[in-house]
């Protein structure tokens, strides 16, 4: 089956439009559980948009901090049925861990205060993920070219209206790899599994563009695969911000027509000499 | 401390437009962990806007189905430390099964088809949920009112730009109750949450509008609260229009100006003999 046919349903609805109602076919983006299960036993069921499942898959065990490099993957595999691709992911590890009891435990063992968003940061701290790189320079004018590329790359989105999309984008502002999702997160995940599966990691030449809000787990996945900038459309949380200020990424919001805010690391958004404005 | 002023943090921003930069100082949305903890034990972490957290713990507990009744909960309070409000929500239980292990089973022993959007769809049928109200009705002229009403109910969004709203609306398009979050999910448990500890539920005469998309778990939630009306500014997912239509949930989306999409039992959608248009 083609990616789009599962990605997209197909149904009646009816509009209602100053007091008329008629009838039409519509397009819907396509929503179902994924399953990812590890050497036999299930790890975690997520709801998301069918195709790209395996990216998905790689993506959400690096970026969750289960796996840290491409080679602990020994197999990863759809599972299908009698009635095709099945909503199952096997995958078989070695050399990781994940207890994910463990990891909870861990996540707030760390700091002192207890549960808060220090101790959330700290969290990620203690993964020892590097400072994204410090020479990664992208051009502010090219910046706000991004939003109308990533949403001519949106192929369902522009049928149903419907999901998040994230894009990974060359500092000269060439699209490189856009994925659309019912989650924001697992929009993310299947980029940075793609990057992973291509030995693409880390992705420390390009910047990451998502189209809905800068969380704390968006940041968070960013920075694991050393993206070095993240720009949305939309605003961030107070912790993503300090989460970005305290791990190095260039944070930008609001990016809409010729205008974004800067939260952190503004330094990478000089001008680039010999940029062709 | 005020329920604003945690949900709230102030930072130095950075703005570029049209090649010039300036500083200013602006507002962000809190987000911080939530730890709701059952009879001393850990059940989950969220991310969330502080505020409202006795109302997100209710509501996280009730849609989620670990407790079916207001009379299950004995105690809930939020913890205080010498430093103010805590991010943990004790909860102590009666009567109630919270096994997540079980839960999770559970979801997918329910079909024959093994992990697919049946699957999650059954699995909200076995917990015995009936179908929403059939008598309910809502005047569509009505209806277009409710995004410009919520707009003015988002007290946080006015300053931060950055987050998803929910409201309750009686059938006369009165607002009675509305809730900001970082997350989607926890804006409706919030308003689900404050219906339970006020004993409202179920919501049978009321009508939800939320700010995000209407996936599937966000349906899912409606439904256990009894709403007989969900209505979005976006779209929902396949999946969440076949929940909708099985258990019989009116379900608008690109709810915009005089202009929406109906998904599902458009009969509660008839024009209110003797409203004031």
């Amino acid at each position: 089956m083609p990616e789009h046919s599962r990605s997209i349903d197909l149904t009646q609805v009816s509009e209602w439009q100053a007091g008329e109602l008629r009838r039409f076919q519509d397009y819907l983006v396509a929503e179902e559980p994924l399953e990812i299960r590890i050497d036999g036993a299930p790890l975690t069921v997520t709801m998301r948009t069918p195709g790209h499942d395996l990216e998905l898959a790689a993506g959400f065990l690096l970026t969750e901090g289960i796996i840290q490099r491409r080679e602990q993957i020994v197999s990863l595999e759809g599972e299908t049925t009698n009635e095709g691709a099945s909503n199952v992911v096997r995958v078989e590890l070695s050399g990781a861990e994940f207890n994910p009891e463990r990891m909870r435990r861990n996540f707030f063992a760390a700091s002192s205060c207890g549960i808060c968003g220090k101790a959330s940061i700290d969290a990620i701290r203690m993964r020892g993920i590097p400072p994204p790189n410090t020479e990664f320079r992208f051009d502010p004018e090219l910046l706000c070219s991004l939003p109308d590329k990533l949403r001519v790359a949106q192929t369902i989105f522009g049928r149903t209206g419907g999901l998040h999309a994230a894009a990974l984008f060359e500092s000269n502002g060439q699209l490189v790899v856009a994925r659309e999702d019912v989650g924001r997160h697992n929009a993310v995940d299947k980029i940075i599994g793609w990057a992973l599966l291509q030995g693409r990691l880390p992705l420390s030449q390009y910047a990451l563009m998502v189209s809905g809000r800068g969380g704390f787990e968006i940041i968070q996945k960013a920075l694991v695969a050393g993206i070095p900038l993240l720009a949305s459309v939309s605003a961030p949380s107070g912790l993503a911000v300090r989460l970005a200020r305290e791990l190095g990424l260039t944070l930008v919001g609001f990016l809409r027509g010729r205008r974004f805010l800067i939260y952190s690391r503004e330094d990478r958004l000089a001008p680039t000499s010999g940029s062709a404005h």
